[in-house]
């Protein structure tokens, strides 16, 4: 089943509002948040393992797809819906390789090159950006909405975007065809984080949400 | 086929005298080395997949096999001959699961109880230590030649010992029933690779080796 990208949480435990990841992703599943990456670095394996086998409990609890960021022995390991990887992990065609055809893989791509690649790759989905500056990933390079129109015309799988989505340009993306939202601070750092969560994907999705805002 | 772990050499940029780490493993190989594992912490997961493939090509040309360190998922790319993985790393039961039963588990142990667990877990082989300090791990605990003896009397699976290895005790293990020598900087940070690789070789087994000391 394809999933629903609309509302696509990033974790990233610098910057949680909650004490706990799993209390973070507890309450932006119930605010609408449709897939959860957990994307960890510099932390021993065991504690990834760990930490993704808590989460998993959770995604599953609301029936929504648990992505890894990265390292794909920890989805095959948690038995996570897929793996997400960068321009510096693994190369997509390798990592299709490893995770067969069932699970699901993304690809960050930065440029209309680079999502060509990746679908020839073998993704079945785009994660683009950053789109505008963000505290989470102050050292990205941006993606115009120019490019991003390029990219969205190349390849026909589905697209989030990421980097600076916040409630101010939530509502651009899917007129453009744009499949979710990919978002970290803006939920995973707001002090209600379920309605945050809320908040984004009705905008995202042009739905009334001025009564919330 | 059972490997010859004779003399099995984890790899250390940190330590190198050779420039890279391909030389290094290549007159490792040459000094009779008979088994490589790749270690690598804290680089971005495409370095160490290119570094992988490199030193696989190496190993397959001269009939060794490869270990990765921790990342199951690199093993799986490159296709190497196994994993190793350490208390901190993925649970050696779900590394066991992650690789299937064609793949070599070797997992890190530093007593009795942590080698007896092992082995129900699906270990291949086991790496106790560190024996002796050590330049390239100066906070890991140490094992007493006593557990060791315990250890090879508990678990009848290949045991091959790390930590602070060198001329001056390599000949000590093998009349305990100890399978093989994992060295790092006793061959990898010496001037002459081949040569240091060759002497431990040579003093593990007991063979004359005095006229090259």
């Amino acid at each position: 089943m394809k999933p629903d990208y609309s509302l696509y949480l990033v974790t990233d435990r610098m910057h949680m509002s909650t004490r706990t990841l799993g209390e973070a992703v507890e309450q932006a599943a119930a605010g609408g948040c449709t897939v959860v990456q957990l994307r960890e670095k510099e932390i021993p394996a065991l504690d990834f393992y760990m930490l993704a086998s808590e989460v998993k409990k959770i995604t599953d609890r609301y029936g929504i797809p648990l992505i890894i960021n990265d390292r794909i022995d920890i989805a095959l390991a948690v038995g996570a819906a897929g793996v997400h990887i960068g321009q510096k992990d693994i190369p997509a065609d390798i990592a299709r390789k490893v995770i067969g055809q069932d699970m699901l893989l993304g690809v960050s791509v930065g440029s209309a090159a680079e999502a060509v690649n990746a679908v020839e790759d073998g993704a079945d989905y785009l994660g683009v950006g950053a789109m505008f500056p963000t505290v989470t990933k102050p050292d990205a390079g941006y993606v115009s909405m120019e490019e991003l129109g390029k990219i969205r015309q190349m390849v026909d799988i589905p697209i989030v975007v990421i980097g600076g989505i916040n409630r101010e340009n939530a509502m651009l993306f899917q007129p453009m065809g744009i499949d979710g939202l990919a978002v970290v601070s803006a939920v995973i750092a707001e002090s209600d984080i379920k309605k945050s969560a809320s908040i984004l994907r009705s905008l995202f999705s042009g739905k009334e949400a001025i009564g919330e805002l």
